[in-house]
């Protein structure tokens, strides 16, 4: 079909940007989504210098793969909320310093949308943050959760006004830690932001499962909010004594109650997810996030790739369909 | 059978304690484990002041009910963390002032073991709180992780101490904001305090089964542990859209993925309960913590009075057993 | 709760009025749907002739026995559809006359406006028929669909407008070989309607369960429409060989893949139920439509009467909660 | 119903008989089936002294409970195979004579047509053995299992002449250890026998449950064969560890994949059992064989009274239905 | 596997037949199942005009394929019941006559018998309609039911005779709006045609998945009457909204409860489906029947040839099987 | 994955050695685990004589197949019992002399220790056979099974000295007719031979899942003991009538509520299995024990081989994974 298969970058940052192109088609891969960790996109300079932009281009083009979207994951929740955990997403001078932090990360997603635009992508995908996100079990009042909700308006819609300026969506990946982590969540921050075209949403069915949602109504329901696809799995492995919450045992462990997995060795099921993908002509890219912590790497990306292609099928009505067209 | 059903008064806080106790006979409890909330039960007068040991009793003896344990829930959760969300728990004075809270937590956890001595039980039900609760999800480290139980262990060990001078058990209820909240972090707590016997747990099965434990399951694995039983019901509701994680509804709302419910209206297996703890050969109260928010109190408190008789059958064993003792 | 608990007489027109209201007193029940069936309710007299109203009345209260609703199941599926299976519902002398009985049934529905404000109650239960139930299953095209809602929309609403004027509301029973058969069809219908207020929706969750829908949602989603519920149970028996069509098997077949049961004995939800009900304010009668062809009529009314009552809880916030109202 | 509800006296063979009678009677019972166990039921006598006989039956009449059945299930197993695991079932003096045993058991099993005339049943219940039940893992070869199947028939027949001269049938109790233990060697039973009327089953769900066999379906098919029910319940407890085989753990014990229980503690649907009891017209009696190694025998049996009776609905056609005969 | 994996037709009725057969060839299939649409196949030439037959013959060898069977599906229900529905089957002259339709239908089918002994072929697979389609709701009573049995009988025996006579079998699709449309109705029609040898069944599991019913035990119970099978897939796809009975959506929608799918992509089990055609020793064509509203036609031929010829495994005791040949 | 995926000979002893080689390697496996059937391997000779050893490693050498065990399924399983039907495994000279047997199974598998090490494997696998494995019904008392397991210590204690002093591990399959055959006998054994190291585990989880064992979680409780994969599968089939143990049917009758089946095509959850593999560092072989009766030998074996590699994957942190090492 249309739909690319691409590669996010954000777990191969150990790897040079060139190592990891490379290595990216060596396993199939169409195109990349580019996460800006280790020395795979520096924003500052991917906004403001031209060589940079051309290097970065020359680099996909060597290894015949396009770009389709940026990554921030890193970035985006240190504006939402304050907090020492977030030390290691922002630079080491400022650490401690959340106001600091938080400041550095509204900068830096500006900056994102330029680069967007410079490097000729569409879509920013990433996280925005939460003032309430460990208030989840304590049921916090109305009034707490309408303030937080405001508070996210107030700091991301100028960073909205600077993607419209460039005409880049930001595409927000719903899961734990985020003001929106779920499906109702989400629906929420959609209204409280008044449905602002800007926000997408960058859909990853494996933050879902595990809560107990089905990841395909979520494209249906939210269908014309569904502008990049995350292909994650997560198997959810409860056994009597395993707990959804993890535990906290490490990632991987195969006593927690789910872990994420490589695409089709988990719970998740695709076959729907495309054909609500389908239904609602979603055009973009499917992204592989590959983090699976009880398999090897690399083979693990090279089948993940296979298995996407496999099941990224096109709608009976397209133009490759059938006779009819001769 | 011999193990009493009794009603923890936590949830009726809002009436006099002998208002409470006059409802809880009429609904046909045969005792109470008493809250430390409203006027039910003040730790520094019951660890100090005969007297009013005496009114307690008297009003109990009045109503023919027996006094089974003390319940701490709000208090020792100021102990193993330090959080604004705290402040409700504690004396409007030091509100605001997390080490004040603390020390406050620590003083009346003190004091609640004489209390509990005075009034002729064995057992106070609680929590404990936790350092790294709010880090369930990001995966902390394990140095963080054993940092934060060591932290545990050091604030609450003299606490046991005065516990084991006056012959009472602590019986903590394992649950979400707890430093233990599912079956392998409360395994590792027993671990980590090396089994100490001052140590027990107050079972409560609504806090395991949303997170996908079977309930029956703990009982059995932490048999010498299980020192206290709460009868607390909850309803798993997902239907595709609905998430485990609560999506910020308030408590009650049908959207959510789960909710507490009235004993017998929700999905836990008491059936399976009552065989293990019959198998462990627990003797002790199955006391009703009525908390239902889609159902009217009165009639929840009285109708679960006669669910859990109903279900408390006493094992095969049993001196009231068969023709054969005639 | 204030719900009254009622007897629908459509299942009991074998006996005479009189002789129906002493078992339905019998039997526990609070109230009863009157349908209009053997000597029940004759639609002709009770819209225009005073004494026989009086009659009805003073028979009711005789025996203690509100009257909720009238239901006119067998009059209104005349009018959507023109089909010689009708000529049963119809008088005898237009038998196989389907445009006669169509005309009959449409005066009969306008009398049910007026019989209904002459009793005294609020709403009238029934069918509205179909003229393209039978394109079910072969997938009639878009503008069949769209005509066929048209002509409901044409023939009924000069009926409601006579409901309008009476200040009746029209429940519609959801239900196979009705226009409105599932959870989207009826979704449509209130939208081709524009969502005229004289229509509600009779809740009937056994005409559901079988078609694979989760009757509760179906009461969230049209919460406002919900004016009538119908507690009537339906076991879904599938081993492999049964099939949900029901292989023209009779009624309470146990070949069956499933079957209408007495309240309790099926797999309806009622605890989901109730609690939607709850959640939406639904404060009008649980009305029992007894139907179970493998089991005892009289002592099934009896044993649905205590089951309906035992699970017809109140929420959490009604005037007889807690103590607080002291 | 005017099916009566029973108590099997075998688990109470503890008792003597008249103080098992009392027992049944004060816990709701309307009859009994009686085991040759303890005091209750001497064949020898039974058979040939009327005097005896006489005794028993004042001894039932005084505590107005009907018998229904004899039950013979520890001699007929003697039948079928030759085994030291036999002894127990034996007199003392020809125990380790495997031969003498069988001989014993033969004799018994006339005697028990008789002595059933003479007490006014119609029903033996019991077991008939296998010589090929420990092969069931290993796949027998077909000859084997013919050989084995005729050497059943063989020593049966005689046996049968004398149920027929008594006009009595024998009722088989399908489960583990016999030669028919599931569904399909019940059917191959049936057939091997020629469909010999004599011979019917007494249908036991709580042997087939925890073989992946639905009960209900074993009526449905065997209609004219179920001559007697036999009420007993078991509760499957997987959990990943237990195993269906029991791993040599006691009965009751809760690490077990499946116990016995108390009606209405386990997972039978006995609401399908009584729909398919209703549709094939039985009449006999729903015996309890009361059997619950995790439950107090006095509290349970008294339970499972209330049990049987609530849930032992008559069909709608029946006599005392509707107002129809008035 | 000796099993011919093969391409019907029909749904490529809008290609030209040689085009067809290029296409089916390049997609991997060993034959066709011919049907009566679009130029593929015109029952009176075939039935009577050789030079006809040997073109098409050329045209399939051609392209090296087998042809195993003809496809009548769209005759046949025009016989069995006369509705409006069906004028889009019949020859546009008598559109919206019933009679003549049937007549029409009639004498095609016996063409068909003809027509196949001419291409080689010993299976007609097809429809033969229902006069009580539109009752199955509606519990229709018993003499209706017989009665519409025996019209089927009436005038399909005469079809049948002619199938005789050219040594065909008439393959019946079970499906809805036929007179035998799940399983207990495909017993009833076998007995109401004493077992008929002309009379057999192109089994189609996706019409009984979504009845409830499991489609293997349908080849284990009429083994002897599967002469053909038509390999289709369905994903029933229930979210507590979607009904089975497809709310006039249009095929392929996803809110539907279940859809028609590309072999593989559904809920069917194959396996078993394999395992019980092995068992009764099947040796026809696997015909795949290729129709899925969400997924690119070619691209889904091609995919469901390599997963049919996957799952398409041999008994163990075949010729080709182990060195024990050698 | 470093893990070789070998096939076991057991199920190809109709085929000579070499043949055997030739299509082991010819299916695509990596090695052979030896069985002691057909002319596949003598003990006597492997234990004594070199050339013997040489000819055996020259065959493997010249098909490029490595040899990771000894298979001797056939002859321990004569050591813990002593049965007429053990017969078959013996040589013919001492049938129908149990004791003989015995005696000659207890020198096989002394001499099985010095084959293994003449060899050059590790691992010998096999059965230990049981003396109450009939008595799993009939819940044999603890004195019983406590003299059970002693007499399976006093008889293989000298054998597993013979295994120490040649440094092989016996690898015991828990299966139904083995002192061990389930989860919690596995455990008893173990702890009966006080953790001996001599004894490990073949794990083969197509023993356990009929039995209601989750097998991943086998090989987490007993990690060090697994020294042995044996890769089979098994499909639970139950539709209402099939049961569990078997009916007596042949192996692969679809009737049967269970059957083996070639890996992949059952119920087994491999993924889960290596994951837990992985979990506990097992670098031992996948052994193929290809055993189903529903699917051509020869076909199934290369389709297993291919299963297997393609879920033999290694776990994240090995010497091959990501670009670090570069």
């Amino acid at each position: 079909m249309a739909r690319p298969v691409t590669l996010f970058s954000g777990q191969w940052a150990d790897l040079p940007f060139e190592k990891f192109c490379e290595k990216a088609k060596s396993f199939g891969y169409e195109g990349v989504e580019l996460a800006c960790c280790g020395d795979h996109l520096d924003l500052e300079k991917a906004a403001g210098d031209p060589q940079y932009i051309e290097d970065r281009k020359t680099i996909l083009k060597n290894h015949d793969l396009k770009i389709i979207a940026i990554g921030t994951q890193l970035i985006g929740r240190c504006i939402g909320e304050a907090d020492p955990r977030l030390n290691p997403s922002a630079p080491s001078n400022i650490a401690g310093k959340p106001e600091e932090i938080r400041k550095w990360a509204v900068h830096q997603m500006k900056l994102a949308a330029a680069a967007a635009k410079n490097l000729g992508v569409k879509i920013v995908t990433g996280t925005m943050g939460s003032p309430i996100w460990t208030d989840w079990y304590s049921s916090a009042n109305e009034q707490t959760i309408a303030g937080a909700f405001k508070q996210i308006i107030d700091i991301w819609s100028p960073i909205f006004d600077e993607f419209d300026k460039h005409g880049i969506k930001f595409a927000l990946e719903v899961q734990p830690a985020e003001i929106a982590f779920d499906y109702y969540t989400a629906e929420r921050l959609l209204k409280e932001f008044k449905n602002r075209k800007t926000l997408g949403f960058n859909f990853n069915p494996a933050h879902l499962i595990w809560q107990g949602i089905l990841p395909h109504l979520f494209i249906r329901d939210f269908s014309s909010k569904i502008v990049h696809v995350c292909m994650k799995d997560a198997g959810v492995t409860l056994d009597g004594r395993a707990g959804l919450l993890g535990s906290y045992f490490a990632a991987g462990d195969v006593k927690r109650g789910w872990n994420f997995r490589s695409p089709g060795h988990g719970d998740i099921d695709f076959e729907s997810i495309i054909r609500e993908l389908n239904a609602v002509n979603y055009k973009g890219a499917l992204s592989v996030e590959w983090e699976d912590f009880g398999m090897n790497r690399e083979l693990g990306a090279k089948e993940a790739c296979i298995f996407v292609k496999g099941i990224n099928f096109s709608p009976l009505n397209t133009a490759s369909d059938s006779g009819k067209a001769e």
